[in-house]
């Protein structure tokens, strides 16, 4: 980050009033008849009926609105095991990207405990407040056994985004790269950098569309994870393969599709040069991606390229999914966020970006013109369109598939 | 409660929108850029200046403007142990008294554990995300441990409002009531019935002003607490009389203070006929007071009454309390409320009882007059000189007795 940017986004933060939310009401609270109504003696009327009837909490209360993003700052953006206090900036951004395009009151919870057990009894303890669990920037992989706890134990939806997310908005981008090169996912061979909370979902998701195991590699910081391998997680095993190959060049060559989720500049131009024709490469380290487009460009003519910033084109932005996949899991009151649920949010992203694109979107982003084009795979942010579509998806997924309980 | 007060209790609660609270950003979010500071890549500067150091997360989050409301809801209103979901109208209605008095942003949580151990590593776990923890509505005994062990681990406030909120406001009453019938703490003889949070905590708070434990008689359910007594807890030990006197009527015989925080009717016009003259009888069962005003004003005219019911005079109102104190101990980063912050907020409320009532705290009560007397012992929850006083005289205890980390 440049000292310029660092310095006016500690500004941001900071001004006259420190941090980015504010707790208000959204009900009259000008007259003492009101106070009365809001707090005693007249709030003992919904408590009554709720002790009556535990689901009429959503009628009176904001639990059906509310989202908890919850972070032990365990693995921050880019920056690591920062802890509890130092993750705040994050889950309170996160929480302003929900309300911003989702209409979702979040309070951000950050945990003092990195011990697995106590975190899942510390989120379960406080769940009764919340229509739904957002972990956010938890380490890999323990991300992986609290996830799977704490759904198997809530009643509410709960979705590690860094996962999840991640996934589902490389799925939806990465269907639409493999049209346009004229492939298809049984078909197509794969190498995937990065083991941790995104690169494992997304390996998952991409197998549930589809792509073939057998046609995976998976790469972390060892090499290739293959049977000569004895130090793998139980996420890991999912992905081992028979290949003799051992390094992340090895596997890159004749590749059709690299998905990188690790770090800055771990790929080279030659590895991007030996993969196959009209190959597709989504460098997603932020801010700096595995290999610069201009990099991958120079040696590549026939490529497809994304990455996660928003100064290039196709960005895998995870703000795409999470504000509307939980609006759609509340709308429909789900139990969780299954795999049908997730892939409705895929396709109805992917069906989106080959829609013509409204002017105003053009407009946020000062451009002439955007289609479905190598340029063009995934929406945009600012696409209000996003909230009437992907939602939907989900809900319709939720009830078909018997989660909601509507 | 009326039926009509119910459904209209029930309908604000309902609206388009369930619930009172609200979240949202109180930063620009229109531009992408607006964006860029609030989330990736901007938010990694805040991050990174508290990974350095802690203390500066006041500067760049919330942190430090908010508090978090906690129940397990085991204790709530009048209305006992309702759980966590049926208490979250309260506490959100709570979280909207916090704002509307005193501008600070409150998360709601409501726990779903009555186990003390864990309750108390919960509220631990959560403790980074928030400035000070309210405690509410957490039935006695298990209120006092849970409080003290939190006091003990934690570097913010805690503060079970039951206790010390009430007992605030109530020794800021009584002590301008003993002043108006010519009685000194010192020689006042005081029933308390009600042995709970706010009786214990009133009578400690009491005898930190003068009050002498000789002159105190706690009444429980099982009458009063005296060393024939053989189920007493902890705090009821601290009361225990050696006084021959057994039922409620035995002690409110030639008494000069009543205190009720029990239940609804238990008072008689012929105990309060008993009493010693010039007598005070604080009424502070809700929503129907122990001895009703008419009741006791019909076998006394020289008594002094107040209840916790704002359609009588001398309301006894937890919201003169809780905003404010926790508005000055939040302002002067006070790493606890210390028994010197309590007693300034006391002192801070009585004084200001004293003063001429503006014409707007009038108005509100649509009041002629109003002046220092037996029918206005307490200042009013509307009156705005609230904010002025009481959250100065909390800071300034919590930099005289050393615990500001200003």
């Amino acid at each position: 980050m440049s000292s310029k940017l660092h310095q006016v986004a500690l500004d941001y933060h900071q001004g006259k009033r420190p941090g980015k939310l504010i707790v208000s009401s959204h009900k009259p609270l000008e007259t003492r008849e009101d106070l009365s109504l809001a707090y005693t003696p007249g709030v003992a009327a919904p408590v009554r009926e709720i002790a009556n009837n535990p689901a009429l909490v959503d009628n009176y209360t904001i639990k059906n609105n509310l989202v908890a993003v919850i972070s032990d700052g365990s693995a921050v953006l880019g920056l690591g095991n920062v802890g509890p206090l130092a993750s705040k900036p994050v889950m309170e951004g996160k929480a302003v990207l929900f309300k911003k395009f989702a209409d979702i009151d979040v309070f951000d919870i950050e945990v003092d405990t990195q011990d697995v057990d106590e975190f899942v009894q510390t989120v379960k303890n406080i769940a009764p407040t919340f229509g739904g669990i957002n972990l956010e920037d938890i380490s890999a992989p323990r991300c992986f056994e609290i996830e799977q706890r704490l759904i198997e134990i809530l009643d509410i939806p709960v979705f590690h985004d860094d996962q999840h997310g991640t996934a589902i908005i490389i799925a939806a981008g990465l269907l639409n790269a493999l049209e346009i090169q004229g492939k298809i996912p049984e078909n197509a061979t794969l190498t995937c950098l990065g083991a941790g909370a995104a690169g494992i979902a997304t390996l998952d998701l991409l197998c549930e569309l589809g792509f073939q195991k057998t046609n995976i590699l998976l790469v972390d910081s060892k090499g290739v994870i293959n049977n000569q391998r004895e130090d793998l997680t139980k996420e890991k095993l999912g992905y081992v393969s028979t290949t003799n190959k051992q390094t992340l060049a090895d596997a890159m060559q004749d590749c059709d599709v690299f998905v990188g989720v690790a770090s800055a500049n771990l790929v080279s131009k030659g590895m991007v040069k030996s993969m196959a024709d009209n190959p597709i490469v989504f460098a997603l380290s932020n801010p700096d991606p595995e290999i610069s487009p201009a990099d991958a460009n120079s040696v590549r003519d026939d490529l497809i390229m994304a990455t996660g910033r928003s100064d290039y084109p196709n960005q895998v932005n995870n703000v795409l999914g999470f504000p509307f996949i939980f609006r759609g899991a509340l709308d429909a009151k789900a139990s969780t966020i299954n795999i049908e649920m997730k892939i409705a949010a895929v396709y109805a992203l992917k069906d989106l970006a080959k829609l013509e694109v409204p002017a105003e979107v053009l407009k946020a982003y000062n451009a002439d013109a955007m289609s479905f084009s190598k340029g063009y795979i995934i929406p945009k942010p600012f696409d209000k369109r996003l909230i009437d579509v992907v939602p939907k998806a989900v809900f319709n997924a939720a009830v078909a598939s018997g989660v909601s309980r509507l």
